[in-house]
């Protein structure tokens, strides 16, 4: 595959990472025209059979996802809901009661073996699973009931961008479904999405203050949470600076003593309780002459170090995720750019740059 | 307080925290003496009420203390569980029907209000509340219908250290409890973690090797991982190296790109079916040629570049965790001394001596 030659790679770095994050309008497109029924479908025969409780079972951006969706299930159908630990199945082989319980299995390529094999055994517990994957011949799909395709078409970046989106979406308009509504407000979804991609310049002006930064730390409550720990799982896998995602409230009990003088903050506001719950947070971190940079809306920008403003007005603060993350991956981008690494490549040239 | 002075501080940096990791054998030993019927008496009740899922809410390092509690009530009990999302009921405001639900709150304090306001909420839905504290008469031991206290005195350090181990073998006991056990294997850890303290000269030689490391991986799997958690978060509060912990799947899928040449590497080899499914992310690790370092049996240790040996080999793998943990504090507490900061005083000199 050329996407492994070095030289082109090297003539045009991180070109595999961008046309995913390109696609995501298409993406988000396609999902509402194409696949919005199958996944209203799947979510009425799950409703018809009540689950009590929901376990979702992910790794890495999945995970992200996943968490995502237990916001969701919490906030908007009040069900109590768990991330699983896969080794308690997979390591330790328990086999809990799971009569009554949803499990949710999360994963891009449908193919990750422990995945398949916790799958199984919930199934085998007595579990309605349902498998939320980008390919629909996985293992995965076949071994749950259920299936959910996220539609995103093949993706080659070792930087998950467009099936993260996908699979929020995906996740909403199941959770909407599980409801009985229509998910009808996220179609303006992908027309914001495209606004955000096309203003790659402004993200490029704020990678220039993290160039030199040795470690980054991204807050966020409520449902920016999960864009808070994918936003900081991409820059470590593009630029490798460590970045560390904390809750705001988890912030204030300990890591907050990191923060002043040495660790720059983002803060994802999402515009509504979640952003509400945050003010504390940033009212302390502003206390503290913190570098914070705030994505969010225009008044929550205006009152940090720098940001990046998002168009939140006729959002749903539940859909606000799907479009928070946009400017944070091409910020990964950028800034793995402007510290002359490839975020296509950057196992290879990790080796080459950062070694000391 | 005289703990607040900044000139006995800096005499005699880390004291506080010294003295507290030091009373750790003498706590466990009274928790087992005075404690554990208080523990078995609570649990019998709550196994009477036969619940179907437990949720465990708990912030910082009371965090890593409920996630090894959930390994232990998915793997000892077949109780599915969940980590409670807490922004969902205090700033959303979500009910759901907890009804055959167990919500466990974990708190050192008991005093910090999002907890109080989280777990009455969940006891007016409906659940069994457990509160996990070391303060009898604190509100979040009020407004819970059940009450566990961890003994172990007051806790004058940021770092939590004394309230962690505490805090485990409470909720070991509680969980034996559940299922019938007396929880008599826990009464061979006083006297090991004696040993262990007595080991610090060990500690602070493999510190050296983290004097100018700009960050950290900790990866574990399975009952060590909340251990990797833990030792990653007291890294973070008492000397700031970013310490990223991953389960080892995790760190598989990922993250170890950040590995090679940039990061050392500590990982958490509990002696048991957690180490073994370890091992191919260990293999992998040598085969990269890390920095590994490894906190487990001889055998493991021999296998890597430098560790401490724990002593397993008549310690059931469920309560490796509570010995574990402690050669990490101590050596939390000798990087950030060799660094020339205080262990009791992160904050204040964190902006003298990390200013750039």
């Amino acid at each position: 595959m050329t996407a492994a030659a070095p030289d082109l790679r090297n003539e045009l770095p991180g070109r595999i990472m961008a046309r995913e994050m390109a696609e995501q309008p298409a993406v988000l497109r396609r999902i509402l025209a194409d696949g919005a029924h199958a996944i209203q479908d799947v979510a009425r025969k799950i409703a018809a059979r009540t689950p009590r409780f929901v376990l979702l079972t992910a790794r890495g951006t999945s995970d992200n996802a996943a968490l995502y969706a237990k916001y969701l299930l919490e906030i908007r159908l009040g069900l109590p809901c768990g991330l699983t630990s896969m080794s308690t199945t997979t390591a330790y082989g328990a086999r809990p009661d799971l009569t009554d319980v949803l499990v949710v299995t999360v994963s891009q390529s449908g193919g990750s073996p422990d995945l398949v094999a916790s799958t199984r055994a919930a199934r085998e517990a007595g579990a309605i699973t349902l498998a939320v994957t980008n390919n629909p011949d996985s293992p995965l799909a076949g071994v749950s009931e259920y299936h959910i395709d996220i539609m995103a078409g093949p993706e080659k970046a070792l930087p998950a961008t467009k099936t993260y989106t996908a699979s929020l979406l995906a996740l909403y308009l199941f959770v909407e479904g599980l409801r009985g509504g229509d998910g009808a407000p996220a179609h303006a979804l992908p027309d914001l999405a495209e606004q955000l991609l096309a203003r790659q310049d402004e993200v490029r002006a704020l990678a220039a203050r993290y160039r030199f930064a040795e470690r980054m730390v991204i807050t966020s409550r409520g449902y920016g949470y999960p864009t808070a720990k994918e936003a900081a799982l991409k820059l470590m896998e593009t630029s490798y600076i460590p970045a560390l995602s904390y809750s705001g409230a988890d912030l204030l009990h300990g890591p907050l003593a990191m923060v002043d003088n040495v660790s720059p903050v983002i803060a994802v506001v999402t515009d509504g309780k979640g952003g509400e719950a945050l003010q504390p947070v940033l009212d302390r971190l502003r206390g503290r002459g913190a570098d914070l940079v705030v994505i969010g809306p225009r008044s929550q920008v205006e009152q940090a170090s720098a940001g990046f403003v998002l168009p939140t007005d006729d959002v749903a603060e539940e859909l606000q995720p799907v479009l928070e993350i946009i400017p944070l991956q091409l910020l990964a981008y950028e800034v793995t750019i402007a510290r002359g690494q490839d975020p296509d490549a950057p196992r290879a040239l990790a080796k080459v740059t950062e070694t000391r």
